[in-house]
Parts: C-alpha cells; structure tokens; sequence
C-alpha cells in the first residue's frame, strides 16, 4: 500500500507509469535541485558574483551521493528539504567554493524551479499519450463513421447515431484538454528565483539579469515579479489534469457501459489474464475503465486542494505551499496512468458493430420515435404527433409488436421515419470535422 | 437565508452583486430562452425550414407572460425546464406558428445556449470590477514603490521589503487570472444546438448552416461536433472562476493580517456602519476581507463539482448535467461578490506608511539578520556566519538589544547591513516591471 | 435560475422540497432569530437582568414586520444581518424595554442559534422520509427475497442473486446513515450564547445559568465551553448530509441501470408527464434517479467547504464562519430532494421479474460459470478448474452454445451448478437478517 | 517526493509519523492479507470446510517470501492485487492444501478485511496521540485560567479572556472529534466475507456461522449483509479523519497567529534547528503549525473523494471502489502528522503571560470599549452609549489618548469597565468546565 497507492509495488503499476513515478522520485528530485542550483551557480558567475568552477564542481555531484534519508530526518526539523540538502552539497564540494554555493536563493526558489523541471518532464510524458489517445479514437471514429448504433440519453434508447459519432466525441473531449496544454506549458515553466522575501535582494541590481541568465540556463521562462505566493500558476496545472482526466473519464463511462453485459458493443482490448477474478473464472472486467473512472474520482479533489492553498500569505505561507506537494505529484501520477490506459482503449478497443446493429433492434422501433413524430407532426401538428408517438410507444412495449405496425393506423407513410440512413449521413457529418478524411 | 445565501434578501447584498443576480435571475433566464428559440426560428427560417414570421413572433413574447411558478412545476415532473418552456410559449403564439417551434432542438441545446448567453453577461460584469481591481492595486505599487514594509514568512518577520512589492504581487496574481480571460471567453461562448442525441438529425444536411446561423445570431462560436456531453469548456470556466477567486484571496489573506490590531498597517476603507458589532462599538472588521475568504473557501468544492460532472455518460447523462446547476451560477455569485469588495479594496485600502517603518523596528534589527550574514560570510563562511547571527539573535530576543550592537565585537562593519536602501531598491525593480511608471 | 437551482421557481420544485425551502426560507430565518431572542429575554428576566415584559413584546413581533430587503442593505455595510436586525426589532419594541433587547450576546449567538432552530426542523423533514425510504426498501427486499437476478461486478454478469438481496443492500446502506441520526441531533441541536469573545462577560456569574434556561427554553442542549470557532458539529452535520446522500446515491446508480433499455428490470414509477423529453415522446427517463445523482455530484465539494471552514482563527474568524452559510443549507436542500425521490423509489419502483429471469439467461449458463468451477475443483484443482471454465467461457462467447454442453467432456456432472436454488438459499439469508419476516 | 510525500523519503519524516508509514506500507498490507486469510481458513475448518492443517501453513508464511514487485505487475493486468498473492501463496503452502485456500472469498474481502485491519492499528496510533494532546491543552487551560489574554474576533482586538480560555477551546474542539473515536471503531471495525456477489454462495447455509467465526477471530464485527457496495463507513470514518485534522487546524491556525511577529504571545517548543531558513539564521518559523495546516488543506478533498466513491454500482463497481485506496490511507497519515505536531504544541508550546499583558494595554483601552458602553447603557440606552464609545474609539485611534481619559466628559465612573478581573472570572467559568480542577 503505502500512504499513496501510486507508490506501492503492489498498486502502482496498476495506477500509474514508471515513467511518470521515475519523474517524481526521490532521485529525480534530488538531481533536478542539483541541476538548479548549478544554473544558479553559472548564472551567478556570468554577472561575476560565483566562481567559474562552482557549476561545474555541482554538475560533478550525482543523487546518489546525497543521503536522502538522512536529509528527510532533517527535513523533519527545519520544514523543508532544501536546508540539509544545502549543507549536504555544500560537504561534498571543494571547501573554497561552499560559501558561493546557494547564494542569494531560499528554500523554496530550489524546490519549486526543481519541480518546474519535473512537471515539465511529466508534461512530455502526458504529451505523448495524449496525441496517441486522440490519434486512437480518430481513427475509431473514421472506420465506424458509418457504422450504426444507439444514441442514449438518461441511459434510455432515444435516437441512432453511428459509433464512430461516438469515438469523434471522446476524441474532441479529450482534444478539448489537449489544446490548453502549450499554454499550460507557458504559464508553468518558468524558474523561481527571488531570495528570502521575493525581491532578489541579495543580488542586488543584478537580480533581473542573474535571473534571465538562470532560466535561460533551465530553458525555462521567468515572471515579472517573484510567484512564491502568487500560485494561479499551480492551480491551473492541476485543475488542468483534472479535466484532462475528466475527458478520459466520459469516454471510460461509456465504454464501461458499451462493455457491459447487456450491452456488449464493445470490449477492452484482450490481454492474457487481464480483467479476471479471484472468483470468477470467465470473467473480463473492464481494468483500463477501472483505474481510469478511480482517478477521476479522485482528482477532484486533489484540485481543490491547489485551489484552497491559493490563499498564501505575504512572502510565504505556514502550510498552504506545502499543501500543494499534497496534491500536484499525485495529480500527475493519476493522469500518467488514467492516460496510459485510455490510449490501451484508444488504439485496441474490440467492436462489435453486429451487436450495435442488434440493440437497434432491440425495442421494436421505438429507436424511430423521433422520427416518426417528426413525419406526424405537419398533418398532426407537434403536440398531437407526440401524443400518437407516445401512445404507440407505450403499446410497444406492452406487446412487443412493432412501432411502425402500431402507427399503421395514423394513415401516413412513416417506412422513411425507420430508414437508418438519414441519422448515420447526419451523425457522418460531425465525425468528418473531428476526425476528416485523409486528403 | 433560502437555500443559498447568494439568494437570500438578508445576506446577498453582502456576499454578491445586484448585477451578478439578475444576470441568473429566473427572468433572465426565460429572456435568454426566448433569445434562443428566436435565433433558431431565424437560422431555421434562413434555410426554409420554418415560417419567416416565427422569430418575430417569438421575440414578441416577454418573460413576464410565462409562468415560472408553473414551469417550475411541470419541471419536477419532467426533469427539465423546457419542456414546459416550449408549451407555455407555444400557446403564446400564433396557432399557424406553433408547430415549427423549437424545430430540431433538444432541451438541453436551449438550456446550455441560453446558460452561455448568461456566462457572457456575467464575465462582462467580471472584466470590468477585475481591470479597475488591477488598475487600483497597480496605483498603490506605483504609489508605494519605495514605502519600507515589513516581509513576512510563516508568519514571521523575515526581511524588509516594500508595500508597493505586496501591491504589486496582488495584482501580478490577479493578473494571472485576468489574463486567461479572453481564452476563457473563446472556449465558453460556443453556442449548442445538436438535437436530441448530438447529430442534429432532424435537419439533415442542414444542420452545419443552421447551427452557423443559429450561432452567429447569438454571436457566439461554434464546435465541431455537439459539446452535449464533452464539458470541459465547463469545468474550465468554473476552475478559473475559483482560480480568479483565489487570486483575490491571496490579497485579502494579507490585507486582513496586515489590518489586524497589532499590525495595523491597513484599514479597509471607511465607510459609515461598515465592519460594526452588534456588541463591540468600537470594532472595524474587514467585512471585504471576510465576503472575499468567505468566498475563497466555497469555491474549491464547487469547482470540484463540475470536475466529477464531466464524466457525463453517453449522449446525456442522468445527473451529471443537472450536477453543474449546483455549482456554475453560484461560482460567478461568489466571483462577482469577492471581485467587488477586492476592488474597494484596491481602491480605497487605507495604509499607514508610519506604522509600517515601526514594525520593521520592532525587532531591534533582527529583520536585517540576513544582511548581516551576508556581510559577515566573506570572513566567517556561510556556515559560521549565520551561526553567529543565529546566537546574536537569541540575545536580541532575550535582551531586546539592538542586533547591530550585539554583532560589534565581530570588528566588521555591519552598518551597511542595516540599511534599508538596498531592500527597496531591490523591491522598486520588481514593482517597475509590474506597474511601469507612466510614459 | 437564481444563483442556486434550489432557490429557483423553474428547478427548485424539482430538485428540493417546499417544506425544506420554506425551513430555510429569510421568513424562516427571522422567525428564529426571533425566537432565539425572546428565549434569551426570559432567561436573562427569569435571573433578574431583563424585564419580565420583554420576552411577551418581542413573541408579538412578525418576521412580516420587519424589512428583510432593509436589513440586506445593512448586512452588505455591517457584515452580519444581526445589528440591523437588531435595530429592526428594537424600532418595534416599546422604548421602555428597548435597551434590555438582545443584552449580553453577540450577532454569532443568535445567527448560530437560530440556524439550529432550522436545522432542527429541517433533520425532522429529512427523519419522515428516511423512514419511509427505509421502509419501503425493506417491504421490497421481503417482496422479492427469492426473485432471481443478476448479481454485477464491474458491470458484467457475475453470479445470481436476488432482487430483495440487491434492495436490502439499498436499505441497509441508507440505514447506516440513519443510525447516525440520533447522535447528529446530540451534537448538533445545541444553543450558542457566549457573548462577543466566548466568555459571556457581560452576564457575569449568572452565565452558566442564563445559558442553560435559554437553552431550556429552546429545547436545546448546552456546551460546557462557546463552540463559536469550534465548528465539528457543523462539519459532523454536513458531512453526514453528503453521506445520507452517497447512500441514495448507490440505490440511484443501480436502479439508473437496471432502468436502463438494454437491461430494462426495473422503471421508476409511472407518473402522467414524468420523465419525458422535449424531442422524444417515447422516452421514459429517470428523473429521480437524475435528481439523486446530481445532488450526489454537488455534496461532496459542499461537505468539504464545511471542513475547510474549521479552521476558525481565535474567537471569530474573518470569512470562515460566513463560508458554511455557503454550504450547510445548500446541504440540507439537496439532502431533502434527493430522499424525497428515494421514497418515491422505494415506495413505486416497478419490478419486472421475469425480465430479470431472462437476463440471467442472456450468457448461455456463464452466469454459473463461478459454481461450475468450483464443482470441477475436487477433481481438477482449483487453477486447473479455472483455466477449464475460462477456455469454455471464451468458447461459449464465440460460438453461444450453453456453457453446461461445453464443459460436458469434462466427465462430472455440473447440473448442480446451474441450479439457481442455492443461489437463492444464500440471498435469501441476507435478506432475512436486514429485512426479517413479520413475527 | 514519489507521488505523494507521504511516501517519500525526504519529506514523509515532516509530514507524517514512521509508525503510520509502517501501518500502511506494502509489507504490512501483505501480513494483514495473509492474517485474513489464515483467518478464514480457521474459519472453514472449524466448520468442516477446510483441512484443520491450513491456517498453520498460512500462518508459517511470511510478508517477505512473497515478491511483492511480482505481484504488482501481475496486478497491473488483473486490477486487482489479490490474485497475484492467492497465486503466490499458494505456491507456498503445501500441494494438498493449496486448493482448499482463500475458498468462497472474493478479492474484495480479503483486501478490505485487511485493509480494516490496518485501520485498526492506525486508529489505535492516533488514539494514544490524541487523548495526550487533549490532556496537554487541559493541563494548559488549567495552568492559564486565569492568565488574561486578548480576544479576537476578525482579526481584531475585540475583549478580554484569557490565555486558558483559549486552551479550553483547543482541547473542547480536539475533544468533540475525540469523543467520536468509539462510534468509529464501532461501525469501522467490522469484517468482510461475502464472496464474489455478496452473498456468500459457496458456503451455502453455514455462510453467517463461517463469517461468525471468521470475525471473531480477527476480532472484528460483521455486518447484517456484504458491505461490498454499502460504503457509508468508509466515508465516515475518512470525513472523521479530516474532522479531526480540521479540529488541529483551528488550534493551528490560532498558534502561528498567536507567534507571528507582532503578537508574539506563544512561541512553538524549541528543538535545535527547528524552523531554521536557509536564508535567515535569525528565523524560527512556526514547523508544526506548517505540518498541521498542510494536512487540513489536503483533507476535505480526500474526504470528497470519499464521499462520491459512495456511488458503487450493484456488487462492485469498475473505479470507485479503487478510487478509496486514493484517499483513506492518506487521511490516516496525514492525521498522523498533524496529530504527531499538535500533541508536540500541546506537550510543549512556550507561553509568554507578559506578552499577552502588553498587548491588552496595546489599544489604550478600547478592548475594555464594550464593557464601558455597558456601564453607560443605563443612563443613555444601548444606542446612545454605543454611539458615544463609537466616537470615543475614534478619538483613541486618532489621538492615543486612553478610552477612559476621553469618556471622563461622560460623568459616570467608568474605572470599573476597565477592570480585568471580570473578564478573567468569567472565563475561568468555562476552563473550570472543560478542564476541571483535580479533586
């Protein structure tokens, strides 16, 4: 178990990826405060306020030197990891250049440029699923663009669509979240850099320029004025997996169902031993939905974490920044492994179109309803077509006999009303502007 | 009370705005529902498919002649407002009208178009308290650019800065907020007329023109397929509506401490009756603080609402959409009143420049114990010079000494240490790149 | 609209109840406030600090007299209703008795305690219906004790059950959190009267003793110290909403389900009118079910404002307290809606048991795939027993030949396992011991 | 880090205790799954169902032979973990005993029964934390009844109390949660067999007398029917968590503030290199007020998970029965820490009386504002000599003349209103009541 089930052995590699658990290790942690302070190291030696062999002299320093378990015991003491990694590092360099080392930073300028890194490394994970799911379910919605099935509303048959209809709309939704992600990038990935009470102080007027010198080092952007309580930043990173998750999850809601028993129009992709039960030898659980619909419960509140510990007071708050570690790392790790199994969906899922036919079928033609009523309403006019539509329905389901026998009687040509084809030529339409066809 | 403070004669003049309730006023909404219906009579009539007199007709019928307490009523039975809608108005119009009514619509295309038509009047009434909220906190920066105040981290007085600084950094953080807004707008203003199960299938091969029409009648966007149950464009303008909020209260975080007794560097501005107790005649309470925190602490959890309601099933869910309700209206409730009072702070927050140079003495120099490191740590190390300072601090506290005699026998001179120039001219960079002096 | 659907003429009839509105209503509200302070006037005459005139005057005052729209306009200067209410009162009052008015408390006393005057009222609305949804499930699980169905597990098939096993599985959970209301009303039903710091100075020693007839005289208990920033019982209150909520939730999930077309084993009762769809007149949808799980989406977020706002500084806080006004009502609101329609289900759901029967036919025998397995156990082992019945399944999938002719070869004799009795015999059990026969 | 800093090396020794890491970790996950499972064994052979030899060969295996990496990445193909481990341990146990294992049981009891297990342990861990911090609170309140402290009501100087008043208030909150402990092992504490649908199938008729024995000998309660889906406990016990965070949140929040800078009234307990900064040797900041409200930010959105995992559909649902694991262990350990600092405070926190004397006389009189206008309500009524103090109050802000000095015009002997020892007997009223004096 551990406290979080994203980093145990025993459930982690159901919920989330290595890859993405690599990226907020201890380790990579460690190294990404390592690679800050040596951008602070060589920035601060290009305006002439660090030796020239300080950077270097950090570069040659690795992760594994440094004895996180005792830092973590320090951590306990002072509140923050930064101070007896400091003097960790500050033991491992040439004794000439340790006072240089970490000047004119605080605490949190380290850690959260250093995490900055790691989102940016976990953006780039994300990224790459995200364009596969989406390329997935294009794909999906191309070959089944045609292909007839139920639309449903409040659970209930209302009207056909085409399956590809549907695999357009996961697609949109989840590019819908996809397209905010370059502007998640721009407002993310810039370096903290502000010293004790945000203002650089130390570095005198050389603060703006050490601090361009730094970020361009890191690749990364900087704010006008110092973000360490000024958190919108953080919040949208993570309110935005949140609906990255939430758009994986109206697809998984869907296929679950599809995947169902009853329904059966579709069925997670096949994997020896994926899905079974402890009890039940046959059967074959929808696992990527599982862990994808478990996320989305969870992210929420997550997010509103980040947004609750935007209240941050003056240069830094006793609590609300350390809420955020709380909340962002998970937020990642959920949307890693939500991401990994919607892509599994994306590019595997088994259809059934002879069953999505079958359950067309299913309620005599009260699929048609709509229609029906439509082809009743200039003679009738709308109300009394709906009650005529009504009436039949219920005698419809009383009788099994069919909806078309039972309007028989209404005297007007309603065979059009139960063509499939108007409905799959309009449902084509929307699917040729989310997924065209290849030129 | 009702339900909802934000609806309650007794508490919604506190805690929202006038404008902000009328915007989602049950009259509004109907005017917005009868906007809707007349824009798809037009685009309707556009392409042939209903009676040029039909918009007209409907833009002829007001509010005030529908019924909301029996609309209210036939929707506890439906489930949805508009069926009723559609039948009250249906009987207001012409006979010959009647039948091309609502052609092609489903329900929630009227609901949602009509909600966004409200969204839009309501970030209208939000851009212009969030440009004068920036504005007035830019003029404070600018105004107090170089005013000496205490920096304060985990609550204790850490290094000094200056009050234009924490002017600065409220707006910059405001700023974040604002600056999504235009995208927001983008995303949000999308009209939906999709028909019962997304196709619009009973427009046929004019559906794409139709909804063209239909939404530049509205002057809003389009989407390339129906957003019926793709709701990000939801949960996104919900958690910037938090996001916003907690820019807000980051501010009113500070304000409030700063305005505490023994801080006392701020007041909110005077206004007669304002802040009194019942019991306490003396009292000044930061009442805008106290709407805006208030705010802040509600906001999360509805964001939290429309994440989960985006895992909407299918082609419309049984709850999810209902879900939103709940939580987007009074998200802009809980903005409007926040925004409001952060703007009577930004434009009448008394400050005492007088009391904040005596906290910064309160401590007999130890604000300057940073500075005093920095100039003893060429000599001693880092290491020993923030232990000296750490013990001459001890003694301070113990003794009240001034920091600075204590540190004498150290024969470097500290002086310069205790200086406040360099901490503002340091804070004045940061200020300028906020609030730029005028041209 | 208004800011709350629960506020609103068009959707508060669908998604609450008028009594619980009309416990919340700003009527409701001054009623109290009343009440509480003709409470406090005849504790404090009845210990010689009020004159005994005092309590009669302010009983003959109407919330009617006072000027709610008045009292908002104050409350958006003041911060609280309670100082221009206050003054309303006393405008009322003969001038004589004037002053003794409202003597030793503070706006929070009779805010909090008039609240729990509603919360009083509003838990008896919610006790009658949560008895009645009890009761109802119960009447349903005897009913149908030995009805067959499917039992699900990760939406697919897995092994029979009965119906009256799944409706006592309802009842028992919405039982767990009727349990807990006996102890809620404990905590929760307690009066406030503390005076502006928590201490009642102003009462002297008499403190104790006011507060336990004021208290008396409410009906209400007391704590030994103020709860004014001690807010468990609220966030105690709240969450046990959300949970009331969630365990109605889990009955809405089923019964959206098994309303659902495809599996079609139950349908919301039939009212004229319910459930239908502007567009589709054949459509039958949940609607209570709908309301159910919107206002399960909504509770949790709610709920977790209450705890937020907890963290209440010193003896008042500046936001905190005003924060569950957001929250608390809005709770009960949906609490009220939601087992309004949980009644309704349990009370009229209709049930179709031979449907249920054809369900479980619908996997050709897999649905006994479990007791298959473990009758080939004894012989083959538990793995190899396994594997045999998972290789039959696929066959069963593929080919859709009964299960018990494709595992024949395997030489026992499974009919045993595709009796439904012992499945039966073990539902059965279950339901006797949460739903036992009359005596 | 790792996903959650609980979990981490760096930051879990800050953030949470190494016994509740212990509770919760992977190895104590497997003991406790291998313990339910030797359980059930002793179970069924006591009933003649299993070989009386099987729950000794459980009993002889341990955590560490079995790999639990293995086990996760089988884990990550079924979706559960419980099949990997029935595998491995079967592969363990003795050829003849190795089909009689883990019989009847559904992966979801053997995960939840130990799950409960782990909670057992994990309450018993908070309970020893908590009834020391309520004693070291009382023991406070008791030592400072009479110590007079400021009031604060909005963050401003409102009366008198005293210091013990507040204590009372501290150790009251923490014990309305406290007091809750027994009803949460009551309905927590409970076991789960049931098999793969609930009803426990393949016992047949001795399905309650094996579930009997099965709880007794883990000394755990049954439930009347599965709980599977029926999760109302779970959430209960999780919102109790955060409760209870929320309880130290408000102690917390009082603290930092009461050791803020300018108050300065409490200092938390000294330990060498606590709260040190990086950058500013001289700072001691407030580490476990840090620790507690970090934890009360993340705990409502954990218990929100909770509260809509309740939702579970029929007898297991695909995603809110994993979206638990997200969110209990985590509230345990963020309980863990939190209570681990606030029993540090209560156990420890360094109290300055003299301080607390300063800042009373800090207003020149108007804390004593309300018992002055008080003495002045006889002769001039409650508004006139609210009007005067009004004034007066304003005069004292402007002038720093003493509130008694400008109300002398007045005429009436207001010397007694500024007497404290009023104040102080009447809050000593109250700490005698939640912290007794000893007999």
């Amino acid at each position: 178990m551990t406290l979080s089930p994203l980093d145990s052995l025993l459930t982690a590699p159901l919920l989330t990826t290595t890859a993405m658990q690599s990226v907020f290790s201890d380790h990579a942690r460690l190294a990404a405060m390592l690679r800050v302070e040596a951008a602070l190291a060589r920035a601060e030696a290009a305006h002439g306020l660090a030796p020239p062999g300080l950077a270097p002299a950090i570069e040659a320093i690795t992760p594994a030197q440094l004895d996180a378990q005792a830092i973590g015991q320090a951590t306990a003491l002072s509140g923050v990891p930064t101070i007896a990694f400091v003097k960790a590092v500050q033991a491992l360099l040439p004794p000439d250049l340790e006072r240089a080392f970490h000047k004119g930073a605080t605490t949190q300028d380290i850690l959260d440029t250093a995490l900055i890194l790691q989102c940016r490394d976990a953006l780039a994970l994300l990224d790459a699923d995200l364009h596969a799911t989406i390329a997935g379910f294009n794909a999906m919605a191309r070959q089944h663009r045609t292909t007839p099935c139920v639309g449903r509303t409040y659970g209930q048959h209302a009207a056909p669509i085409t399956f590809g209809f549907k695999a357009a709309t996961w697609s949109a939704g989840i590019a819908d979240a996809a397209d905010r992600l370059p502007s998640i990038r721009k407002t993310l990935l810039v370096a903290s850099l502000a010293g004790p009470v945000g203002t650089l102080a130390a570095l005198r007027d050389k603060g703006p320029a050490i601090l361009a010198s730094f970020a361009e080092d890191l690749a990364l952007a900087t704010t006008p004025i110092a973000w360490h309580t000024r958190r919108a930043r953080i919040a949208d990173a993570g309110t935005w997996l949140a609906i990255l998750i939430g758009t994986l999850a109206k697809a998984a809601t869907d296929i679950a169902h599809l995947a169902s028993t009853e329904v059966a129009e579709v069925a997670e992709p096949y994997l020896p031993g994926r899905g079974g039960s402890s009890a039940m030898p046959h059967k074959r659980n929808p696992v990527s939905c599982t862990v994808i619909l478990a996320a989305h419960a969870a992210a929420p509140g997550l997010a509103a974490t980040l947004l609750t510990a935007m209240a941050a007071a003056h240069e830094r708050p006793a609590g609300l920044w350390h809420a955020e570690w709380h909340a962002l790392p998970a937020l990642f790790g959920l949307a890693a492994g939500a991401l990994h199994e919607a892509r599994t969906l994306a590019e595997g899922l088994e259809i059934d179109p002879a069953r999505m036919r079958a359950n067309i079928d299913l309620t005599n033609g009260l699929l048609f309803a709509d229609a029906a009523a439509a082809l009743l309403t200039p003679t009738l006019g709308r109300e009394a077509a709906h009650q005529a539509v009504e009436n039949a329905a219920a005698e419809v389901r009383r009788t099994g006999r069919p909806l078309l026998e039972i309007l028989a009687p209404q005297g007007i040509d309603l065979t059009p009303a139960f063509d499939l084809a108007p409905a799959i030529a309009a449902a084509a339409i929307w699917v040729d502007q989310v997924a065209p066809p290849p030129p």
